[in-house]
């Protein structure tokens, strides 16, 4: 963490990985805040791609007006091998001199920040990261942007799955992101009052699973809904339906996979005020000198992760959380 | 379609079938405008199943407060394999004489009246028919109960993968429902904005999918939508990604199913006021002697179609809409 | 109705009145129907106000591409006092030609097609109108763009209005648009079951509303909403708890008054197939040689109106709704 | 604080005050983790009302079911003038007695935390207090239930004013709720990126509004939002737009007044996962024998706060928030 006191005249912010919502609102937010302060601002097209091939826009106040509301990036995202290369961050590290760029804004999550912590080592670039990703798998914040929406579209669909399982008594198996984390997965399995959810930081033992739904249809409860997070070991809720769905053929048992409905929309107040505080406190972060770090907010206040770390592992659930589902089931 | 001058005093309703956003607003204006006619009213739990096993409830006004606004059913829904008996059936009927049912409503799609058609050719059962089913595919009316809502439901779904088409710039293919007709999936492609809809209707060459989706890469068009009817004779959305996907090698190809999400959900104005309108007729052509009739709303006036009609074939789509999706792709 | 076989170059197109969800959809109707036909078009922003002062923007199918979700007008809508005058219209006709604009696409209401009326009528401009208003009091079409989104809008608000009605047991008083019309009263009435709707079609007998609920309160209803249009000749919903409220004095009566959200917010499907028809449509029959037209869609079919007779009165309510709100209320 | 180690067999739960979206969730979790523990749960309908006129229901896991996603409350709120004597509060404390009830969970805001301190104080009656309230505004908690619901419900609102705002380029003045407190106003404000928002907790100088509002104008700036708190000391919206129309006469200002739409719907995932904590929460505690407290979650950890601090005085905005909507408008 670098503390140089040089005065910050121009700094450039690009959004890169899985879009999230609220992205726009932090890229709004660091527009504005530059501007309060006198800096200029580069908006970077489609991520590293684009800092490599030279997708420069100048941005004001105004390119930002009417987005806070909007899904997506304004700046897009995409993927770049190039990057992975010391040729192509080189090739990063002059169109970011060429402009004068004193420090970069990177929106993402722990890829987008592997990108620019090699910048910053390798080529002495001022780079600030800024946790945005539906997974929420970054330690160093209590959320990461886009999380909450994700959380209220996945949310929002499983109640509508409710609906249709309770009118016919069937037993779903509703599949939502999360590749390596179970956040949404548990949250939202408490959030809809599911039955069970099956998550990738525990082992799934899956007679354990057909036991306790057959208990469950004891009870007298006649639908049920499994959450289940895509990175479950089980592989996922297609094939957890092919491993359980002859002990329940009484049943008409259905799967829906959520998919990238969950990345979209408008993002909820939380977002947009989460992306607001951190799309500024990048700004106001790289002014006081500081550099190779991650902003976050942890209980409610504004937290800086050096970048090494906040990629060094993935966050942890919270324990209690999965004894609350267990309990409320 | 007979007009015996009999008094109606009791009659019961039931939901069959798929359930759809409205049954519940449908079967309130059931019970409400029966009530207001003097007329019992039994609600029967589980369709037919519920209709051979004796789940027959008393309704009153207060039965069907505060329901208008709920998708799925409060009588819930079933599929019944002995109603496909003529043994089931005798069960039935003598259930309904039990109870000295005059005369039955069913609530739902085709298969829904094919049940109750049998009832009455087999056993003099006087029925109603109420279109409801997201398909769309029910002749007689211009709309079933719950297709505005799936539709609104699917295009919201498929605004928010735009999102994530968008930043990306990414290829996704979106699967709706529809087995046998495409109207959820063109009317979605319409309102979306989707480059290409695949119907059950029309033959699809994926020779020709390629072709149009070159020509829209060349327009320097870099996100694109299809929307794929799940009964499409690709095969859906999964199977038509493995024809094409070699060709746009290139593109991060993504599939989307929406899925169950389309069932379920609050209805939409449309869809309630559409569902007051059937179910409150239903009555009306009772008390008027119809038997073996459905209800439906063409031209926005009501027209009744014998039951037998209803079931003879699929709605055909309006072949001005699919025009249209070519011109505004 | 003229049929000159001109050939129409370009068009213009603009937006006036009121926004109402669906014009953005309208509006790349008209510019991608156009482009389809080799026809050139200029946006007007600012409507009329636009026209005056030469506010003109060609616009291609890029200009229009993912706009179809967004609720207001891209073309932004605005008053003009200065084209009430002769003088004022003379300068808008003045520029139309000096764009060597052909026809001209107006968006909106009646008192947009007023004005286009006189601008075809006083400089021989040919235009044709397309209905949008979220009032839905135009004549010549079933529907006009942004009424079904509107009432969805108000209908969702009634909801979450129903739910603190039913945990308080308590009275509301809602009102909702409309002006001269009662369909935005009149089907949110129904679709929310309220317990009473006034419309300003309807005279308004205060003895008879509190005759009304103090029956429902006889029958152990606890909660009631009651829908009142603005225009209604009560004044409106605080006047009317002004005059109703020492009657219910036990009660905790309150008032809602929905205002500007019914009009925003993204278009739900059936406005954006409708406003893409109508779009298209208004192309085609400019091609086709009409002018001093509306374009409409009635009962399934594009319909043409004269200009004169579309704004010459109001659209009636269906009166078999008005019947049926009061036989499920 | 008393900690009697007597085994707690049964309680008592209800919600009390405004609704809030997520008071069903906690009955829910009450009631569910209550039954876990082999604790059997009395629902008091009405609050305190229902607690002095014996309006007890027992209540099982089966009775909570499929209401994690409903606003309002099952349970029904009521005020009771009865209950501020204390003749009332002993009739409350002998039912309590009657149904052997050992303990007493109260959903609601401040008021209903007076209340159950007041029978404790005078009755011995052990009670915890949940805090549900839209308006945020008590100590001792992160947050309220029922406030990120009413957060996302007004800011989809103004989303929608934005859109006509934007279309029209008008200046909106919204009042949201909060009549004491500026949390509602505060955050949507930052999310919506309105122009200015009028706080209770900061002296409105309208001046100064006028002169931010003009400067505004002078950058371009064509549409603007003011989000005025109910409980601002100008006096909401109505009040505001009178002061300063007369110099904004060139613009067309409007006046949207929220309302109650606020209190309803379902509520978001955040508000069902820190409901279903706290209802949970409480059953804990009372089993360890605690009593006179509130449970909170404050920093992502459960905390206890006596209730007669949780009433001593409102919780007070983040003032880093205020700075940061000042940076980003």
């Amino acid at each position: 963490m670098s503390e140089d006191l040089v005065k910050v005249k121009t700094i450039a912010v690009l959004t890169s990985g899985g879009d999230s919502p609220g992205m726009n609102a932090a890229v709004r937010a660091v527009v504005r805040a530059a501007a309060q302060s006198e800096i200029n601002v580069y908006g970077v097209k489609h991520g590293y791609y684009g800092l490599i091939h030279d997708e420069f826009v100048e941005m004001d106040t105004h390119s930002v007006s009417n987005i806070i509301q909007r899904g997506g990036t304004i700046l897009k995202s995409a993927r770049s091998e190039e990057f992975r290369t010391e040729e192509g961050r080189k090739k990063a590290a002059d169109n970011l001199k060429k402009y004068n760029i004193d420090a970069l804004v990177a929106i993402g999550g722990d890829g987008t920040f592997t990108g620019a912590n090699l910048l910053s080592k390798e080529h002495g670039v001022n780079a600030v990261g800024v946790p945005a990703t539906i997974d929420n798998d970054i330690i160093g914040t209590d959320e990461t942007i886009g999380y909450d929406s994700a959380l209220n579209t996945a949310l929002e669909a499983i109640d509508k799955i409710r609906d249709t399982a309770d009118a016919h008594e069937r037993m779903f198996l509703v599949e939502v992101m999360g590749r390596d984390t179970g956040f949404i997965a548990l949250e939202t399995s408490i959030a809809s009052g599911a039955e069970i959810a099956l998550l990738p930081e525990e082992l799934t033992n899956v007679e354990e699973v057909k036991r306790q739904l057959n208990n469950m249809l004891k009870e007298q409860r006649r639908s049920s809904l499994v959450v289940v997070a895509e990175g479950d070991e089980t592989g996922g809720a297609i094939k957890l339906a092919e491993k359980i769905k002859d002990d329940f053929s009484q049943y008409d048992m259905r799967v829906c996979i959520l998919g990238h409905i969950q990345r979209g929309g408008a993002p909820t107040a939380r977002d947009r005020v989460l992306a607001s505080r951190l799309g500024a406190a990048a700004v106001k972060v790289l002014i006081e000198g500081h550099s190779e770090v991650m902003v976050g907010v942890v209980n409610n206040s504004l937290k800086l992760t050096p970048m090494r770390v906040a990629i060094s592992k993935k966050k942890e659930l919270d324990h209690s959380l999965i004894e609350l589902a267990k309990i409320l089931r």
